[in-house]
């Protein structure tokens, strides 16, 4: 049932705002009466924001990372090992992975996973890019930090196959028990992967 | 931790959008994620209806509903029952009082619920001018349709002392089992209230 909001600025804006992913009418309509309660420059603040997003930002030619620029900084560094790529599916893959302070190489961001659900094939998203970074020589080690789900190990079995006849590792990353997860609580496919790969502790 | 965005209008993005309530920054990132895989219109669209809705909608002078005009459509309405007043905390309220399609009264909208710990009191809400509509003469009942929490039980008993000294019936909302309900899952005060309120069959 479509309600009937007494304004509509407040029907126009409650429309808007449930086009985004996981937001329904109800939350809509919640987010809209907060901002009618805020100050105006908060509201201004938020659009601008959104406008500004949309408008300005750019992707790093290389890796097609989210960038102000046209090559991303991380691509820029000198310092980041240049002959490790970690493909990740989007810019979230390149902060979680950055967060861990684990990793000095450089990334390649595909913009999405093949999904044939959701219409998404290969030439959707940058694989051809990386084709041509590894075939240009240089990189030794190309690691796949994809989402361990079916659409994630499928990307990762397609590009595996399309880089194979280059020399260059190829790696993913470790399958295990999470690290403070309760062993009650951890689903068998999970568990049943970690004995199978379980390390000497010695 | 405060993670380093690649792109500073996807950071401001981020950090404007995770100022609504109930969004934190990880789906705050997810929803500017999902704007910059969009068209560029909708991006616009969305910040214009923001800008639209905090800049264009006005409050209604009599019930303070949000309102396009001066004059709400319900109090505008000829056909509404103007001797009867609906008391809620906000729009919210107003939409689902009307979506029952069982009320044809008018409404006074509070704008929130006394909460002390909040640092709302009476006079940040719409009390006064409910207590000027019911001494204006007219009104035969009042009946409150406030959230069944400690805010709304406390506005409600304020608000029903205020108006104690005039000629009119004040009510509220029955309490007692949901339709649909199951009996074993409803909380205990809640059936006690239904048992001692309980209704003849006949």
């Amino acid at each position: 049932m479509t309600e009937t909001y007494p304004s509509q600025h407040l029907e126009r804006a409650v429309a808007e705002i449930s086009k985004l992913p996981g937001i329904g009418r109800k939350t809509a309509l919640r987010l809209a009466l907060h901002l009618l309660r805020q100050d105006v420059s908060q509201a201004h603040a938020l659009a601008s924001a959104i406008v500004a997003l949309r408008d300005e930002v750019r992707y790093c030619s290389v890796c097609h990372n989210v960038s102000d620029s046209d090559t991303c900084d991380i691509c820029a560094n000198p310092r980041r090992d240049s002959s490790t790529l970690c493909v990740v599916e989007n810019v979230s893959g390149v902060l979680s992975v950055e967060a861990t302070g684990q990793y000095r190489g450089l990334y390649h961001v595909l913009g999405g996973l093949i999904s044939p659900m959701d219409g998404v094939g290969p030439s959707d998203l940058q694989i051809a890019s990386l084709v041509e970074r590894v075939a240009a020589g240089g990189i030794r080690e190309v690691i796949f930090a994809l989402s361990p789900t079916m659409e994630g190990d499928s990307t990762g079995f397609y590009i595996s196959r399309r880089l194979a006849e280059y020399d260059v590792l190829l790696t993913t990353l470790a399958r295990g028990v999470s690290v403070g997860d309760d062993l009650e609580y951890t689903d068998e496919a999970t568990l049943g992967r970690a004995i199978a790969a379980r390390v000497s502790m010695k």
